[in-house]
């Protein structure tokens, strides 16, 4: 299905320009990768928020979800949605842009910028596709610090994330011990469970089922594996919600009709609410850096890097950790969480947990949740305080 | 992706001459349907064990869930496995062959040997494929009576079946209350939840998303939606497990290597078993036979009937139910169950609910569960007591 639209083109233009800052290395400064070898030259985009202080110690690094990018707090220019995390970000907000110089940045292997499968190749010969090597959250993160190196922070004063954002937390946490303040890992778990792995899977299949995907090469063929794409989103999405939410958003409600029509037509509300998930996705995502997002996470596993102890990931930390998760998320379970909670008190660090019940699912660190916004304002408030920032971000 | 080979030829031979018995009506005696005027010529397609007893008071029918058939206690035509619930109906066995003569019928809708979407169309037209009319959980079970009737037995001494076949054995005590002595719906609900819609939608949409579903033409243009088919069949098979379960087969253990290969080969278990049960489905199933059966289950909302009150379902029943869930069951937890169990006590009903302790998800139901046994086998005995059935199925 190659149906060209306008901003199916300002997305693919994103990937190598994009609507933000972007900081570019050149050939002879080559990114290393987990997988062996290294990319370059690469880039990675950013967006930035607030001022950064005389000390520079007022940083915040945001990092991002699957399908989130840099675009936290402003208009999104492909979508002309608001940022995906307004509701935590911004002035007066729990991560407070008049106290604090928030950054964030595309992913290595996302679509928005920053070097991945749809960035096009050094040697002219069109984008990387499946040519682009394999990447890992531990590579993500060493993309991240080239650029906090670049402006000038030697320690964050906080690294704060959601679901594979929270798996960035977590590796920042253990790659670069002294280098965060404190970590706010939310709705995410140390290693990525065999469920989640299978779904996964199931996206990438999809995907790749899709004769326009050509093996990886869709751009240059000129199509799009659209509709491969929006199943794999359908079927994650449903794992982002939880069964009472989706009972009561939609329950059993039919689509502006009274019968059922006895066809395979969306009859019922969740189905065509299903289906605009999957289109929409598909007009500001790449497939190909999908199936390289997915992998990454189900690659996770914090502990493997320390002989299968996650204590030792941790091991003389003194960032201070706040861990929250959500009763009603079974894509990361609170166990998941706790499992985080247990290794850092066994290596003696500072860390606060909080369940917060909701029945939003793992969707709701994304959501208007008071008890989120409340315990995240807290924890920032305490850790600014201990850094020595005052209410306006300086010493 | 055509790929012709001798299971597929089987499976579509089965369609219309089936391995098995086979009762036809003729277009004289057309089958009505809830969506609106009726299908026929029509025929369904049955298997029986054990011997009927002279009274005819000894017959248990089968319903088999959505990728089921009648094959529930003989090796299977096309796959050359055992029947799919050998493990609870045979000689012996909780439903025991030596006592009961048991029944099993491919649903209407299905693909082998009951009139379905590959059915061939009695004008020589080839099949009906998406033609064929949306079918009810409702009339497959008037399907289903025809052939009983046919059988001459007045009164079922038992119906059993779980998932869809847990739907049926409800909707059989809704609708023909005195043909029903004693009923067990195991696994199942009285509708079918948002989330359960949301996931049938997903597998609809990779169907129909595959170029090779041709606008569900397939089979007169020579292709076969086996990808899309595949991708459905994963999706689905992850909701019949439970994240315990795939955490004890699978947790993230390599497939056959000692450290992830950086691609996007089935690096974990969990994927390869995944791609297999996707591979392996589609050489037995017909794919428009899957769009019609999810969609029967999820218009399946027995109340609505009912005035939206599930107690006037079973108002005045003197059927016998035991009712039974499995606690790592999310496609039909227990709370669905109670549900009914609570309809059941409303109408003033016989009825015993006992909840299963397994981590084995939806699939408990089929799968080697001592619990599930002994409540079937002190159920059924119970009930055949009840009835004045000796050990031998005699009077």
């Amino acid at each position: 299905m190659s149906r060209p639209h306008a901003a199916v083109a300002a997305s693919a233009n994103e990937a190598d320009q994009p609507t933000s800052l972007v900081l570019r290395f050149g050939a002879e400064r080559p990114l290393a990768l987990d997988g062996g070898g290294s990319i370059g030259p690469w880039q990675i985009a950013y967006q930035t928020y607030g001022t950064l202080n005389a000390d520079r110690s007022n940083a915040v690094l945001v990092c991002h979800a699957l399908t989130g990018d840099q675009h936290v707090a402003n208009i999104h220019p492909v979508t002309g949605k608001p940022g995906w995390w307004e509701s935590l970000i911004g002035p007066g907000k729990p991560v407070d842009t008049d106290r604090f110089f928030v950054i964030c940045s595309n992913v290595l292997g996302g679509c928005m910028g920053t070097t991945g499968p749809a960035s096009l190749r050094a040697d002219g010969d069109g984008p990387h596709a499946v040519d682009f090597p394999v990447v890992t959250i531990r590579d993500m993160v060493r993309a991240q610090a080239a650029l906090v190196d670049h402006l000038g922070i030697e320690s964050l004063f906080c690294v704060v994330g959601g679901s594979m954002g929270g798996m960035q937390v977590l590796q920042w946490a253990a790659s670069y011990p002294d280098r965060v303040f404190s970590a706010l890992p939310l709705a995410t778990g140390a290693k990525h469970s065999a469920q989640n792995i299978a779904f996964h899977e199931v996206g990438r299949q999809a995907v790749m089922a899709d004769p326009d995907w050509k093996a990886g090469r869709y751009i240059l063929e000129g199509t799009r594996p659209e509709k491969g794409l929006a199943v794999a989103r359908m079927a994650a999405h449903i794992t982002y919600l939880s069964e009472p939410a989706l009972h009561r958003k939609f329950g059993r409600k039919l689509q502006e009709r009274s019968a059922p029509t006895f066809s395979f037509d969306a009859d019922f509300e969740v189905e065509s609410y299903l289906r605009y998930q999957g289109r929409s996705f598909v007009e500001r995502f790449d497939a190909n850096s999908y199936l390289y997002l997915t992998r990454a996470m189900d690659y996770f596993d914090l502990a493997a890097d320390y002989d299968g102890a996650l204590v030792k990931a941790f091991k003389g930390t003194k960032t201070r950790f706040c861990i929250a998760s959500f009763t009603s998320d079974w894509l990361f379970p609170s166990s998941d969480s706790r499992a985080i909670v247990h290794a850092l008190n066994a290596s003696g660090a500072s860390v606060s947990f909080v369940e917060i019940e909701t029945d939003k699912g793992h969707d709701a660190f994304l959501l208007e949740e008071p008890v989120l916004f409340a315990t995240t304002r807290g924890f920032i408030d305490a850790a600014a305080r201990a850094r020595g920032l005052d209410g306006t971000g300086k010493l």
